[in-house]
């Protein structure tokens, strides 16, 4: 790790490369762009990155990321509030909304049961969805996980506790995703895709 | 450009697009890192941004990035008094200074000389950089600027200021970079490697 022997500027390519996906080059550049920038910006970055922790918290229904008590999703009206969808992180929920197919409720979970990495079913937020359930006019239950050995034990966990409740629990289609080439897919992929191949009607 | 619907959310991903090299969805994943990450990551990245641009400023003698009226290069009494190498951009300093094969004093021009910019010679620290020559034990000026139709102008330019100055004005060797191939070069270098071709003795 080279240091440039500018405290101030060192001390701020360490921060940045803690950052993911930036590596020591690019904190150095990014480094000497503040550096060289005008004040304002240099004021503006750091308020912002101080705003984005003081002025957010988790929404106290579905855990995603709020401003105030609710999430800007739980308290807009025009959300159908008889779907949940389940997912692990925040960032999930930022990427269903971008396709736009989806107008239900979120409940971010905060990862997946994992008891290797230390991650037990108490540690995430399960119970809560549970009562969700219970108390919320919920129809379905779907769970978007990311496919993963872990995620399939939470959804077999989940899937149990819900399993005396009149709720539809349904899960993300296993496939070939848009664009790809069978050539190049692993063959897990390949295998599930054929294993829920879906029937083409005659009628059309 | 989509939004999240999290104004500070939004807020702090559009600064973080506005550094080069980041796009909006490399904003988008390091503005979501820094709000699920300690509060005091987020206080400490921010103190560092705002202490590079505090703590900082130009060296008086040669316009590299200091902590004190002299940057740590000019108060280093370690380094050859007698040459000055003359680059564009503290990043090239910065450059430099990794190869570990200069021990001479910088002076930072700031840019080339470039009308159709607007980039006139008394916009660039060319008037100090002549002073310097006058005033200090300089014997070699090393003109170390990036390639340029531009910088040809400055080199020119410089060079015929310190005509009449006792010192060696020399220029960075062109040529074929290390671990380079031949067939992916570009005319214009080959050219200029073959034009500055150098004889190899026969008595080694």
């Amino acid at each position: 790790m080279r240091e440039l022997g500018i405290s101030v500027l060192d001390e701020l390519i360490g921060q940045l490369a803690r950052l993911p996906g930036i590596g020591q080059k690019t904190a150095q550049r990014l480094a000497i762009f503040i550096l060289k920038s005008s004040d304002g910006y240099a004021q503006e970055l750091a308020q912002a990155i101080l705003n984005v922790k003081q002025k957010t918290r988790l929404c106290k229904r579905c855990f995603n990321v709020a401003e105030d008590e609710l999430c800007a999703i739980c308290s807009d009206p025009r959300r159908d509030t008889h779907k949940i969808c389940v997912v692990e992180d925040i960032v999930d929920v930022l990427a269903i909304e971008e396709t736009h197919t989806y107008r239900g409720l979120y409940h971010v979970l905060g990862g997946v049961i994992s008891p290797l990495a230390g991650v037990n079913p108490e540690d995430l937020n399960i119970r809560s969805l549970i009562e969700r359930v219970k108390n919320e006019p919920i129809e379905e239950v779907i769970l978007a996980l990311n496919p993963s050995t872990e995620a399939e034990t939470t959804i077999i966990y989940i899937t149990k506790l819900l399993k005396d409740m009149e709720v539809q629990i349904s899960r993300l289609a296993s496939g070939v995703p848009m664009g790809a080439h069978l050539e190049y897919l692993d063959g897990a992929t390949i295998g599930m895709a054929i294993q829920s191949r879906q029937k083409i009607s005659k009628d059309t």
